[in-house]
C-alpha cells in the first residue's frame, strides 16, 4: 500500500468514477441514494472473482477489473436490463504493488466509459489471501419485461449469440497448454480476458425471447438452467455449435470431434446469451443481432418432460461435466 | 466442502432465505428483479468483513454473519432508510468445515427474521485466503428525505446514540488483553460481536437530524466525517462521552483519564449514530430515543471554519488516531 492509505486511494482514483452520479455522494457518505425511474424495475446481481480461481495470477489488473465488471453486466444483459452503476468490494493482497491498484482503477474507468456506468459505492480492505473482487451491478428494465430463465415454452428453440468455447480455449492458451498460431492464440486470450456482455441485443431480446441466461458456466450448463427453471427438456445439437475461426482450426486438429465439441460447449466464461424463443422469431432475432455484428445460431429445442440431451452426428453424447469448474 | 457442492448448499441453506421475495427468483436466475415503491428512493451500501482483520479467527460463524449484516444495516440506519434485503458474496476458506457454512446460514436466518430482510442474490466461491464476506444491503427512504453526512449547519449540536467505546474494549477482551469481571467482559464482547443498528430511531432521525453517520471507524473519525462533509468545524467534549457501566468501571482503573476517553472515542465498531441537529431538537430526539430504550447524548457542537477539536476537562486533547485501524 502507498503512503496515501486507502482514503487517499479512494479520493484520488475511485471518487472520480462516481462523480457523474450525484446519489453516489462522492463515495464520502455511508450509502448511495438512487432513484428508479417510473415504469422501471431495478435489476441487481453480484459476482466475485478470486485470483488463482477465476483469473490467473499475474493477469493485467486493468483486464481483471474489466472482466469483473463485464461478468456482472452479462447477467444484466441476459435479463434485458440496461446497466447504470455498480458497487465494488475489493480485498487487496497485503503488499499489493501500486501498479495493481492503479491498473484496477484504470480498468474500471475504461469500462465505465464504454458501458455508461457509474461507481456507486463499495469497500476496500486487504488480506493475506488472494486478490478478491466482488462487484454488485445495477440496471433498469421496463416493469414486467425482464427476461427470466423460467419463461421457456415447449416447442421453443434454443438460440445462442456469438461463438462458443473461445474462452475455454483461451484459458488453455493462458496456461500454456495449447500450441496454436499466434493470431489464434491472441484472439482466444482476448475472448477470455475481455468478454463482451451482449447489452447491444437488449431490444431484440425484449422483443423475441421467452427466457434467457448468460453463458458463464458453459453452454450446456446454462442452457440446462433455462430448461430446469422452465420445467422442460432440452436437446442440444453440437453439430450446430457456432465456432470462431480459431476454435474451428483447433477442432480440425482433434481426433474425437464429439468430445472436442462437448468440451467447447462445457467451457465457461463465454458470456454469450442462451435464449429460448419461438421458432417463428428466430429470423427476426438473427437479423437484429446481425445489425449489431453478432451471430445468432439455433442449436436446440425445448420440449415437455425434463432432462438435457446433447447430440452429435445424430447420436447422444455423454457429458462428463456440463459446466466449468473453476481452476 | 461437502459432497453436495455449492449448488446444493445454495439450494438447501440460502434459497430458503430468499423465498419471501418473488423478485429474488429463488436465487436460481442471473439477477434479482426489484420494485422501488412510488415516492421512495433506493439506499444501497456495501461492506466487506475479512477474517483476521475485521473479526478474530475462530469467531462463531453465526455471529460473523450477523455482524456482517448489521454493519451494513447500520449504514442504512444512519441515512434514515428502512432495509429490505441484501446480496451476499462469500469466499469460503478452502476446506472450510461444514460448521462454518451451516453457522453462517444460521446467522443470516436469525437476523433476517429480526430485521425483516430477504436474501436477494450473491455469489459463493472459495480461496486459500481468509474467510471473506461482502454484503450489499438495500433499503428504501422517502424521496428526498435521506439524512446525509453533508447537511450539518453551524450551531448544530453533535448527539450520539447509545454508549461509546464498548466494542473497542470488547476487542481487547477477545484478544485476552483485559482483566475485567466476567459480567463486564461478556457485555463488552456482546457489543463487539452483535452491534445493534439503530433502525428503531428512523422516524426520530428523519424528524430531527440535519446530518448523520454511523460510528464504525470511531466516534471522533465519523463525527469528523460529518464536519468535513458539511464544511464545518466540530468540537467534541470527552467529558460528556456516554459510557456503559462496564466501560465506566474500566475507566475508573485508568490513570490517564483523557487518554482513556480518547481511546474509547477512537475505537471502532460501535455502530451507534453520530448526528448533527439543531439545539432545539435535542430534547424531542432524546425522548423519542428513550421510548426505544436508547440513550441520546449531546457532546459537541458544529461551527463555521474547519477542523475537529477534542477537549477533556476544558483542555484540548491530542488524538493520535481518530479512528480504528483494523488489526
Amino acid at each position: 500500500m502507498s503512503g496515501e492509505g486507502e482514503f487517499g486511494y479512494i479520493a484520488r482514483r475511485l471518487a472520480p468514477l462516481a462523480k457523474d452520479t450525484p446519489g453516489a455522494l462522492g463515495l464520502l457518505d455511508d450509502a448511495a441514494i438512487l432513484s428508479v425511474p417510473d415504469g422501471f424495475e431495478l435489476v441487481i446481481t453480484a459476482d466475485t472473482l478470486v485470483e488463482g480461481r477465476h483469473f490467473l495470477p499475474g493477469t493485467d489488473a486493468a483486464l481483471v477489473a474489466r472482466k469483473a465488471l463485464r461478468a456482472n453486466l452479462s447477467d444484466l444483459a441476459a435479463k434485458g436490463a440496461r446497466p447504470f452503476g455498480y458497487l465494488a468490494c475489493v480485498t487487496w493482497p497485503v503488499n499489493a504493488p501500486e501498479s495493481l491498484k492503479e491498473g484496477f482503477a484504470d480498468g474500471l474507468g475504461i469500462d465505465q466509459a464504454e458501458f455508461a456506468l457509474s461507481l456507486l459505492g463499495g469497500d476496500t480492505t486487504a488480506s493475506d489471501g488472494p486478490w478478491t473482487i466482488s462487484i454488485t451491478a445495477l440496471g433498469h428494465v421496463e416493469r414486467g419485461r425482464a427476461v427470466l430463465r423460467s419463461g421457456a415454452k415447449a416447442g421453443d428453440v434454443l438460440v445462442v449469440t456469438g461463438t462458443i468455447g473461445d474462452a475455454g480455449l483461451g484459458l488453455q492458451c493462458a496456461r500454456g497448454g495449447l500450441d496454436l498460431p499466434a493470431a489464434d492464440r491472441d484472439y482466444l486470450l482476448d475472448r477470455l480476458h475481455l468478454p463482451m456482455p451482449r447489452l447491444a441485443l437488449r431490444e431484440a431480446l425484449l422483443a423475441h425471447a421467452h427466457a434467457s441466461a448468460d453463458i458463464s458456466d458453459g453452454l450446456i450448463a446454462d442452457a440446462g438452467h433455462i430448461a430446469r427453471a422452465s420445467g422442460l427438456a432440452l436437446e442440444i445439437d453440437l453439430d450446430q455449435l457456432p465456432l470462431s475461426l480459431a476454435a474451428a482450426r483447433w477442432l480440425e486438429m482433434q481426433d474425437d470431434k464429439a468430445a472436442a465439441r462437448a468440451f467447447l460447449a462445457s467451457a465457461g466464461d463465454d458470456y454469450e446469451l442462451a435464449i429460448a424463443m419461438p421458432e417463428t422469431a428466430v429470423n427476426a432475432f438473427a437479423s437484429a443481432c446481425a445489425a449489431e455484428g453478432v451471430k445468432a445460431t439455433r442449436l436446440g429445442r425445448f420440449a415437455s418432460r425434463a432432462g438435457v440431451t446433447v447430440v452429435h452426428d445424430g447420436k447422444p453424447v455423454k457429458i462428463r461435466s456440463a459446466g466449468f469448474t473453476h481452476f
